[in-house]
């Protein structure tokens, strides 16, 4: 016995999505069934739909930033009951017994990786295919959902589950706070986010973008300083300033020229991954011993902490809701960067019209 | 009035080294003389007297790695008196105002930059030229010699100043000790003294070398573990082991199989800077939280620190001395890697027989 559910799916990568239904598993001792209220649109959703990472699972059912409420728990769940506001983000399981994920870094698993939330296999359940937040329910490890606290709707509580604890686990992780200086390179989704989470932190948060178009939102959301990265005077003037830059954008980048705004022992931090290497000349790294780093979303136990501190802090996601009919056109926007700042998708539009 | 001097300098770029004199400059109120009795002969030498870096200053005397005997001091020199047996680095002045040279970070300088022992211009003394120690002495501002502790050999310390600081400093920040293990790629001059401190931390110390030719001396030398790099399996034997590797090498590498050699929460770190700029995907540094960096050196306190440690351990660099009439020779022998693992220049040499 399954259920059947209502989802957005893409037949085959590049296809546009189209309602229909999937099988969701019946709840075992430890799951637990969401009902999905809202599914914010990752801009990794549209590389993944359009087959830009290799071959994917089609039928592709995306979203990984999901946001609902408990309808269901399987016999032995202690972490949440039927009516609790929970969320699920980029990944479902992990090997569960190596070192990292007994520290509760399940992001970096090295016991067989983690098993992401769609598009993949869950290899430590009969490989099962995984499908995301674009439908009407999830069934999921309890150990996988997060309680998303009072005080933040569920619309903006969203987005958190990726672009939320993609930029709070460096910032925490690289120390921002009081007497940093941090900058954010692009202002979109997941930098809109940085912004908010670096103030709350105490940072003094510059924006690095190509143009100063969104100067004014971004000193509303908490940004000290802002500066268009399109105009050479920005890298004369900023030489030398951060403790930390955290680059949201996947657009390829000089490199050299942004580890020259690091201060002694500044990191750059790559959240993401540029269709192409990079290339760096290792003088920008040893003068001033300065690192390049990556970081990879945040453990369970870390998206959790987030949410408290979003919850705290009184930051949610900039969201535009929109329709399920609406998908494709606003796929279409993000390839754009026509959004302020995160799509999410009302999941009680997905059942057709009774 | 100033002091003249015997030296071997080249007299452009790419000549080769000869004996003549340079003058040494008059003792200032914080100077010392220092009878120079071993200067160690870095591969840095070789790409500065090449030109390989740049236009560089000529005629040149190399030589950042001086060992020697304090003969004369300024009026209100404190740190060093007649007899002491001192040590002069890669550097031999900075603004000493800005943040870094308040924390003895000296190599790291923003208030000018720190000015090299040879090749460079002492902007803070009147643009001095400088001269390096393939001189019989040199003439010093006291805060930039460090002392030699007893226990430790002139001809042994001399590589320390370049060679033992350059690896110290960057095990000492990436914690290496007990319960990590250290990779340290290329068992050259820089290598073979990283291997020693290491493993004198109580790091377990692997060495990556492109062959097994110098297995047995890596393993005398402290290593644990010995691999050859040009063998494809090592890459994958060794997948996630490493806390902290240490690139002592300037050839290119393939940097994203030496970051998958990383545990989570790794760092790679360059000592120095290969001809052309490294590439890598940065999917290697996002999949866990990796870090690829860069150190240069290290301060003069850490620079006294590392000469203490390496007393207390018993570690002085393996040195081959060669007399001043070989020099030329030894540059071309360091070019084919044919030296294990410093040549040390016996400065006594360097007069013209009586």
């Amino acid at each position: 016995m399954t259920s059947t559910v209502t989802a957005f799916a893409a037949a085959a990568a590049g296809e546009p999505l189209t309602r229909t239904t999937i099988e969701r598993r019946d709840l075992g001792a430890h799951d637990i069934m969401v009902e999905i209220h809202y599914s914010g649109i990752c801009h990794s959703d549209i590389h993944q739909v359009h087959g830009d990472w290799g071959k994917g699972l089609f039928p592709m059912v995306p979203g990984h930033e999901i946001a609902g409420i408990v309808t269901g728990t399987g016999s032995e769940v202690s972490a949440h009951q039927v009516g609790d506001r929970v969320g699920v983000g980029v990944i479902i399981n992990s090997c569960g017994r190596c070192d990292n994920c007994a520290d509760g870094r399940q992001q970096y698993c090295t016991g067989g990786g983690s098993v992401e939330t769609y598009g993949d296999i869950d290899r430590y359940r009969g490989d099962e295919p995984t499908q995301g937040g674009y439908s009407s329910h999830i069934v999921v490890d309890e150990n996988f959902a997060v309680r998303i606290p009072e005080g933040l709707s569920l619309q903006e509580a969203a987005p958190l589950l990726c672009a939320g604890i993609t930029t709070y686990s460096p910032l925490k992780h690289w120390n921002a706070g009081p007497g940093k200086k941090v900058a954010v390179i692009g202002l979109g989704g997941l930098g809109h986010v940085a912004v908010k989470l670096a103030h709350a932190m105490g940072a003094e948060v510059t924006v690095l973008s190509q143009s100063l178009r969104k100067k004014d939102d971004g000193l509303k959301l908490g940004a000290d300083h802002y500066y268009a990265t399109s105009d050479p005077t920005t890298f004369e003037e900023l030489a030398g300033t951060f403790d930390l830059i955290i680059c949201t954008v996947s657009a390829p980048l000089d490199v050299d020229a942004h580890l020259n705004l690091l201060t002694t022992e500044g990191t750059m931090v790559y959240l993401g991954v540029p269709d192409q290497p990079i290339s760096a000349g290792v003088f920008s790294l040893l003068a001033g011993r300065r690192s390049l780093a990556g970081s990879l979303i945040g453990g369970i136990p870390e998206t959790q902490e987030m949410l408290d501190f979003c919850a705290e802090h009184g930051i949610g996601a900039e969201v535009e809701v929109v329709r399920a009919d609406q998908i494709n056109d606003a796929f279409k926007r993000v390839l754009n960067s026509d959004v302020r700042y995160r799509f999410v998708i009302d999941i009680s539009t997905l059942k057709p019209a009774a």
